[in-house]
C-alpha cells in the first residue's frame, strides 16, 4: 500500500486565505489539520490544528500561562483580534525542516514515520508535477493498519 | 467561559489496557488523542494522536526514515507486531513536563495555551478530588471560540 492508494480530496487554504477563515475551516470541518498551498498549487506548509491555534493566540499568553489564567471573559474576542485581518501567510509559525508532504510512491511506515516524527496527523501527497494528489489523515491510516 | 463549562465526555483507556486496543480505540471513534487513566482515575498522560501512532512504528523506522521506504508490503503486520501485548504502559513515551491537564476553572485562554504548547488537541479536565471530569477537544473549543 503507497501513498497514492491512501491519498483522499482533502480542503485547502492559500498563504493568502485570511486566518480567521483557515481557522473557521479547521473548525467547521472538524480537520485534523490544514494544507497551505503557495501560488502554484504547491504544499507550502502543512499545519496541526494545534499549530492552527497557536497563531490565534497572542503572544504574551503563550509566553506567560499565568497570564492566560487571568484573561478570561473575552477570551473569543481577544482570538478573533489577534487573527484580525491578517492572512495565512502573515500568521505562520517559522518553517520546519520536516514538512508532512510525501511523494506518491511513499510506504504506508513512511507516511507514519513522518507523522509521528512532525507531530501532524496528516500528510499532503502530491504528483510528480509537484501539484497536490490529495492527504492522508492519521485516523485514515489507523484504520487501513488496524483494518478497522 | 471555564474548562468545567467546557468539558464533556471523553473515553479513557488505563495504563493495563492492551496498546493495540488503545490505538483501536483511537481510530475507531476518530479521536484526537488518548487520555490514559493511573490507578486511581487520575490522568497519568493525554497523548495527541500522534504521539500513539509512534509507540506502533519499529523504533529502526523512526531512526531512520530510508529504511521505512524501502519496507512496505507488511506494514500492517509490523505494525501490529510492535504493539503486540504490550501494554498502553509498556509503550509510553518517555513522561512530558506539561501535561494537557486543567482543573475546572481554567480560563479558553489557558487552554488553548496549553494545546499550542503540548501540540496536543486534547486536554483533560480533573475535578478537585483527582478524578476526571471529562475532556475538551481542540475542535470543541474552536467551535466556542468562533462561535460555530
Amino acid at each position: 500500500m503507497r501513498a497514492d492508494e491512501l491519498a483522499a480530496p482533502y480542503p485547502t487554504v492559500q498563504l493568502g486565505t485570511p486566518a480567521i477563515e483557515a481557522a473557521r475551516l479547521l473548525a467547521g470541518q472538524d480537520l485534523p489539520g490544514l494544507i497551505v498551498l503557495d501560488g502554484k498549487g504547491y504544499p507550502f506548509t502543512v499545519l496541526a490544528g494545534t499549530q492552527v491555534l497557536r497563531m490565534a493566540i497572542p503572544q504574551y499568553c503563550q509566553d506567560d500561562p499565568a497570564l492566560a489564567a487571568v484573561i478570561d471573559e473575552q477570551a473569543a474576542d481577544l482570538f478573533l483580534r489577534e487573527l484580525g485581518d491578517r492572512t495565512v501567510a502573515q500568521t505562520l509559525p517559522g518553517h520546519s525542516r520536516d514538512l508532512a508532504v510525501v511523494a506518491g510512491d511513499a510506504t504506508v511506515l513512511e507516511i507514519a514515520a513522518l507523522m509521528a516524527r512532525t507531530g501532524v496527523p496528516l500528510v499532503a501527497v502530491v504528483h510528480k508535477d509537484k501539484t497536490l494528489m490529495g492527504a492522508v489523515t492519521l485516523d485514515a491510516l489507523l484504520d487501513r493498519l488496524l483494518a478497522l
